[in-house]
């Protein structure tokens, strides 16, 4: 029995070893298109920025030791193609151009995702994307040559402001433009207001509201075209280096017209991983998640997600489900001193999908006030009026105060309400919290709102 | 209608307000035998070791404002009876030895408790425990004065080890004497190996499994007679200081015959503080209060309890009743560069209430470990065998990792299972977690310990 794989990072390797261990005899062939295998995607703002100080940090398994595993990789081999009648991969080898046909008997799809580029802008030096470990080496190479001082990135989402910080780190003035009238936008716009208002404080440029009309060049030498001055409908700003971080999409193009479904690009999966087509699985980037809150899959390229769906796929194709409900859309993002963090819904969010749902946004300490060192930690909890169910939280702190969310990942998952947290027995000790936790804080003023909107 | 309150600290307080905020017309008196009102007894080692650096920090509220707000706030007198037929508090003023009858329409018993001593050292000159603010002023008077350099410890609990902190923050060498096996009783000795471990590599002295034997005393000047060595059946340290971190009972001798139902002196108490008698209610260190998860009451005297039950019995005095389930044994601990926390239920309880169990304890990393500052995490888990369910979970590691304990608080709330846990989605950014943040880790392999098992 043959498992090819498509994809050597996060969702291939993990769906790759998760197989190998559950089925005997099963022969692995991995494609991947560049050179660069099972590296911490997560990682690169913070190895451009300098605090990772080796690249090997950020590999998991070298490629080595991924053969010495017993799985027959080959790099620079890239999918063009699949035929599902024949259960066949086609992939052109990069480095000869030779195609050949790799016939499988299960597939797993881990592709990834693409960054969205701005049509134009490829060949102008000094503008980059963040998407691969090589994009990160060009972006240190160039610093590091150019000795940049000044630089845009046109995006604040979680990528864009982890890059701000990794800029900052290197002595670099960025500015983040954004189009929409606030950063890290899976937040409500009151809680990234809470690190907006830092960032602004600290002197960053944050130009909220602002869409990019064209980037300016200068030339120099014979034929060489740099960028010189980011201008968006409101303002100009003056850049040596450009940084696009406009998000992702799906790397799926091989596979238009096959039938296998997809949703802008984003290949449809079950909660085992499995598409559409008969033994073929995609995990990761490239493919849906299912939301059990939002009830609706999602396209949500985040490592943990690669992880698991690429391990649940394993699994599935082993005959050996998991306890799976889905993904809450948690996540943290850390810029400087500030952090957000997040799982369920947002305001947002509800609103869209029409729920009849209330918030509270509580300014709380994340130990006890008497306690050396306390710190502001907001905490917003979403939940339905009917019978006062969370639905999502969504946190904002300085150091150290986001992990908190996850005292709400397990109360989202499990539906209980904001009565059930109003009391609940998080602990206390001063150096920790306050003797009623920011989570009974949070609850007890949803409660008393729901109670004088019910009187 | 009047409402009497024996007890001025956290539970007497946090039931006087609550009651006064849900009752229209109330009149409040408040009994307290001592003078000092409304402190965070929890911070009083951070006072002694000077991380508090004033007194008055740990003051919520101070008994002007207590009396602004209209309470009858009446120090110095101590509750000596109770005439449960009358409704009738019978209280003594220390100041003048008069005593007087107070009726009452509600009472609220919010005594505390009294810390463990050991007959005969009490006239010892610097023996002290640690109960109230004013034995933290002792204490802080008499390293001043004597400038200690030398300190026993007796009783290796969250006490005993604070104050080990607190001493060492003095430049205080301590050593601590513990009956039991390990420090830290509440935890799994597996867990609190982690500390003592940590705590004996930094040189500290941890004596386990030895009883205290006797204290030993210099006679100075004309009747002086103070500690000067500590005896135990194993060994002997000299000391200048010894505190007596033994642990505290309930302060309830005055109640004694009247009726009122008590375990060990512990008042037992309904979900909304009532006890057996009519309009009477208890909170606090006083009394007992009910852990849903072993389905017993206990006695466990912490702040954020008191805290919760003085209010629950103020909100049920006014008839509003508020949703909750009782406690879940939840704490933390700070010592030096270690913390230990903990919910539910830990192996050593399990086992003495028979149940079929199973627990596994991990050792992860608290972010991702390609980023800087990267710290062990351990991870305990408890679950029943036959279907999963977690009872319980304790965490050990450096600074900032133990708050993470929270993340399983509603799990355990909410009945989940570690199948639930392997794959929840507690989102992943390298600063805060691993792709497998540490719970799923943990319960991972617990699910693979029963997978096992069951095959």
């Amino acid at each position: 029995m043959r498992l090819v794989v498509i994809g050597a990072v996060a969702a291939g390797l993990s769906g790759a070893y998760s197989a190998m261990k559950n089925i005997e005899d099963l022969e692995v062939i991995v494609l991947e298109k560049g050179t660069d295998v099972s590296y911490g995607a997560c990682g690169m703002p913070y190895l451009i920025g300098g605090a990772i100080d080796e690249e090997s940090k950020l590999i998991a398994k070298a490629a080595r030791e991924i053969i010495a595993d017993g799985i027959d990789l080959r790099l620079r081999h890239e999918a063009v193609g699949v035929d599902f009648g024949l259960r066949e991969v086609t992939a052109r080898i990069l480095d000869t151009g030779e195609v050949l046909g790799i016939p499988y008997d299960l597939l797993l799809i881990g592709t990834g995702a693409n960054a969205v580029k701005i049509p134009g802008t490829e060949g102008i030096e000094g503008v980059f994307t963040l998407n691969t470990l090589d994009d990160s080496r060009r972006i240190i190479s160039f610093i590091e040559e150019k000795k940049v001082k000044k630089a845009v990135i046109v995006g604040g989402g979680y990528k864009g402001v982890e890059m701000l910080e990794a800029l900052h780190d290197l002595g670099i003035k960025a500015d983040i433009i954004e189009m929409e009238k606030s950063i890290l936008n899976t937040f409500d716009p009151d809680v990234s207001a809470i690190t907006e208002k830092y960032l602004l404080d600290e002197g960053f440029g944050i130009h909220l509201g602002e869409k990019l009309d064209r980037l300016e060049t200068d030339t120099y030498g014979e034929t060489g075209e740099r960028v010189s001055r980011v201008v968006t409908d409101k303002g100009e700003y003056d850049a040596e280096l450009v940084i696009l971080a406009l998000g992702v999409r799906p790397a799926t193009g091989f596979l238009e017209g096959t039938g296998i479904n997809m949703t802008k690009g984003a290949i449809a999966t079950d909660l085992e991983g499995r598409t559409n087509i008969p033994v073929v699985y995609a995990a990761g980037d490239c493919a849906m998640i299912f939301d059990f809150v939002a009830g609706i899959d999602r396209y949500l390229p985040l490592g943990t997600n690669s992880n698991k769906m690429g391990k649940l796929s394993g699994l599935s194709m082993a005959g050996k489900p998991a306890r799976f409900r889905g993904v809450q859309s948690s996540g943290y993002v850390k810029v400087l001193g500030m952090e957000q963090s997040q799982t369920g819904m947002t305001d947002t969010a509800a609103k869209k999908m029409g729920l009849d749902f209330g918030s509270v946004l509580v300014r709380t300490r994340d130990r006890s006030s008497y306690y050396p060192g306390s710190r502001n930690l907001y905490v917003k909890l979403t939940y339905l009026k009917k019978d006062g169910r969370l639905i999502g939280a969504q946190m904002a702190g300085e150091t150290g105060t986001a992990i908190r969310i996850q005292g709400l990942v397990p109360a989202i998952y499990a539906n209980l309400t904001v009565y059930d947290l109003e009391y609940m027995d998080f602990g206390y000790a001063p150096p920790f919290n306050s003797v009623w936790d920011s989570i009974n804080v949070a609850a007890s003023k949803a409660v008393k709102t729901l109670s004088l909107e019910n009187s």
